[in-house]
């Protein structure tokens, strides 16, 4: 996706030449630590091309998206912290890396930086984009709540565990669209159109994770293959199948989930079957297509020439195409 | 201190009429828990005291002041679970009462919620308060990260610790003022004298801590007598006695410092007769007298009817009384 990746450029080259320098230096130092562990840059990239989507100024857009790129590895250096993990994208954790303490207060000061690049915009255009933006921030936490409560839960629906990927995943990217789309002084339904574009697409993005994980190919997806079934994590798979199976199926599933000592092979064999047998992929695939169905139909709603809309099209599909 | 009192009550009214509710609970019932262990609310009350003084709108402010209040909290929330403190205000802190993931993702809620009800402001002093709280935020961070190093740090000087506590406790409370100030729509020189007088009341105020640590009233003061020095503490006091002892008297208050099995009592007695031998109560006296007349320097070059600044001496009075 050619244009995809003149976004990306902007992106980091603004990243690159704008450092996040301050003392003590090991409060700033893990800023560009994270920054510069990469990624796809989603969240930017999305400000960026509804920016020009509605003809707006790129140079405007591009602290925006900035702090858009600082807020998500803020949450990425608390929720390591949670989660005790040693590792992102390969390179160990911020906690890990310095210690416990510095990550909450270097995550803090990421948070605070996000916000502070909100400040190059105009007055008017600032007191529409911060409310949005803080909106959505709350909304993550409560996303990142849920899904640690979710794993002590012994119950969870459907209903809220789409509800929790929405919160978590799916706002972010709205947001990031609909604040591009604010600088470029888009339309309020224009805007919101392009929002739930992202909702949409966003919830199908992490539907589309929850079935690479069981089924996608293990050295394309990059991760532990059936690493989801092996922590035992509430994904609409594992929800699905303990919602459908009956008797002694049910009964299987529920002994793989609690079973404390086993083979790592054998329980994704296993569980994976039982979900085979109560068909959860073509569900959670069915579920998928319905949120890119309904993204598409928001898209369809914005008010812009169709031509600029394809790249929200080739959006959709390059992020599908990670591995499939 | 009447006015005070008016202040205060304007504060706890609306901070009773804007509680912070939302799902999942765990995560705002926080919120509320720290805003009603009460306190002295300094913060707001300082932002509706110069807001006033400039003749603003004082229900302008009233967001602007609690979030600041919101502020403080979520920096207390994230300190106690670094420094693992059990009891705040008396009641359990909120990673002992809930859990530290809670507190983590609480405290980063707080934070949200501070920057949100910024969002209340028209655009014009949106644009100006923004960017002045978020600087701050990111000083009291490195405030907070600096008297951690400190813990750890052979060597610290005067100059070091003042511009610690400067950053730690000192620019929050010159925000307040200057925010307070420019919700009234304040010259930009008035409020930066403003700033300047809490921001030389606020080390002021933190130098007479370390005092009353050691010399104050245990029961007025509402803490364990001598608690620095039992702690190590690097205070005024501490860091001055280390810098002016010689010889055996040095090595005598090094031995206590370092001593890993002591009786508190001994201990403060022994350090407390160091500190006497090399006057280090006078010299805190004096450094603190120092930044109280600066902090009335700028409050006389405010350019505002002395009649309505004596509130700000009153003020300064009335944080000092506390047990003297």
């Amino acid at each position: 996706m050619q244009i995809y990746q003149t976004y990306l450029e902007q992106i980091n080259t603004y990243i690159k030449e704008n450092r996040f320098s301050g003392a003590p230096v090991e409060l700033y130092a893990p800023i560009d630590y994270t920054m510069d562990m990469g990624g796809k840059r989603v969240r930017p990239v999305l400000a960026l091309m509804a920016c020009e989507l509605f003809n707006g100024d790129l140079q405007k857009a591009l602290p925006v998206a900035t702090a858009l790129e600082v807020f998500h590895n803020f949450t990425l250096v608390h929720d390591d912290i949670m989660d005790k993990a040693p590792l992102r994208r390969g390179q160990p954790t911020v906690h890990v890396k310095w210690n416990p303490d510095t990550a909450i207060l270097a995550g803090d000061l990421m948070m605070i930086k996000a916000v502070e690049l909100f400040s190059t915009l105009d007055g008017t255009v600032l007191k529409k984009c911060l409310p949005l933006f803080m909106k959505t921030a709350a909304q993550v936490c409560e996303g990142q709540q849920l899904d640690m409560n979710f794993e002590q839960q012994e119950q969870v629906t459907i209903a809220d565990y789409l509800h929790m990927i929405e919160l978590k995943t799916a706002v972010l990217l709205a947001a990031s669209l609909k604040l591009g789309s604010y600088i470029a002084n888009a339309a309020e339904e224009d805007a919101q159109h392009l929002y739930e574009f992202g909702k949409h697409i966003g919830i199908a993005f992490q539907l589309q994770d929850d079935i690479l994980d069981v089924y996608g190919d293990s050295i394309e997806f990059g991760k532990q293959p059936g690493g989801d079934i092996i922590s035992n994590k509430k994904t609409f798979l594992l929800i699905k199948a303990l919602e459908l199976t009956k008797g002694n199926t049910q009964e299987e599933l529920n002994q793989w989930v609690h079973k404390k000592n086993f083979n790592e092979e054998e329980k994704v064999t296993a569980v994976k079957a039982i979900y085979d047998r109560v068909h959860v992929r073509g569900l959670a695939e069915e579920q998928m297509n319905f949120h890119k169905q309904k993204a598409f139909e928001h898209l369809q709603r914005v008010n812009a020439p169709e031509s600029h809309k394809t790249t929200f099209t080739a959006f959709a599909s390059f992020l599908q195409q990670r591995a499939s």
